[in-house]
């Protein structure tokens, strides 16, 4: 059923951290694999992990499928069904919005960790990583990037 | 679209971990934003990141807004919806809300990572972490804290 | 309401990474405990945490019950519900049971870190890791491994 790999090791003492702006045009998935990546690039990271957080509560962080955009249109209409809007929510002041925003966000999360080997993230062939905008107009949303592991060029990654 | 801040560099080696017992009365969400600052405080943390981890399945972990009280009833209002009692489930011989507990505690997830600064934890501005209990009696749940990243006081985070 | 234990430290700085892949048998929740508390064996784990990653869109992973197999049946009924087939999905070339299986990867999530003590996973006592497998056919799963921490055995942990 189950069959494990060859194991790499590493000696690995460096925490690099930079925040990531992201400015999104309304709900839907907004992508930032590539923004990722070159962070890691910058930085020359080895093997490791990178740790992406949301630092907000009507957005989230999603990684899904990046080949066919109509799954990402079919993921808002799913969380749209999980999290109507108009749904007797107590929360309403900030608009129709923002409560089905905070659900959503609840339901997604805003913190994940993907593996780094090679300089490089360990996705799946199909996987991308997304921030996914729950508000109906464009916001400014801020993600920390930290990654911990081995970088190849210690005057870089050590202080 | 992305824009990414200056680079902060941290040689880090300690992992310090503890468990956080916390008494919960009934469903709701119980904030521990408090104690996970101060555990960063005792044991001198500067910069790395810190796991929070459940070990329930009837209860979840929850990064959401701290402002309005109001945010927290209609998430559990939501998660009523997407998980009702009474829904024909199978397992039901420790209660109605034992197994919409497990449906909640799955969704929401029991594994979380939060990036710390400085010695504190980098959130959004309007994010608490919380212990959403999913049961309707009080439980007493356990957290574990996990450091890992650089300590200011070199005697206290090394053996 | 809240208590904290004694406090664990320890100097780590090794990073173990390995692939384990699993054979699923179609929709429903395949454990892997037992082959993550192997592979932490095998490196000889102290103190850490362990990362583990699902390389897949239509598959997630989940720390759920692992007492009754009636949770499973449910947890199964819970996510066919929330993400029903046949619901007016656009992306519907890979089947019926492709974009639900992107639905609930979303919301389960493919990325959790659990802390290792003492070389064992400090799970809850009803947990388990699951792999969950949302399509209806059998496949071949990746999940990444990657112990972060102290290892007893510096010849096998470092290079």
């Amino acid at each position: 059923m189950t069959e494990l790999s060859a194991i790499r090791n590493t000696k690995a003492d460096t925490i690099v951290t930079a925040r990531l702006a992201v400015a999104t045009s309304g709900e839907g998935f907004f992508e930032i694999t590539a923004e990722v990546k070159r962070f890691l690039k910058q930085i020359s990271a080895r093997d490791g992990a990178v740790l992406i957080y949301l630092r907000h509560t009507s957005a989230s962080l999603v990684i899904q499928e990046n080949a066919d955009p109509d799954v990402r249109t079919d993921l808002v209409t799913a969380l749209r069904r999980l999290a109507p809007a108009n749904a007797g929510w107590v929360h309403d002041v900030e608009g129709p919005d923002d409560m089905p925003g905070h659900v959503k966000s609840m339901l997604n999360g805003v913190s994940l960790q993907v593996p780094v080997e090679d300089g490089d993230l360990a996705l799946g062939t199909w996987q991308g990583v997304y921030v996914a905008e729950h508000r109906a107009t464009p916001h400014r949303r801020e993600v920390v990037l930290q990654f911990c592991g081995a970088c190849a060029d210690s005057n870089t990654a050590r202080d």
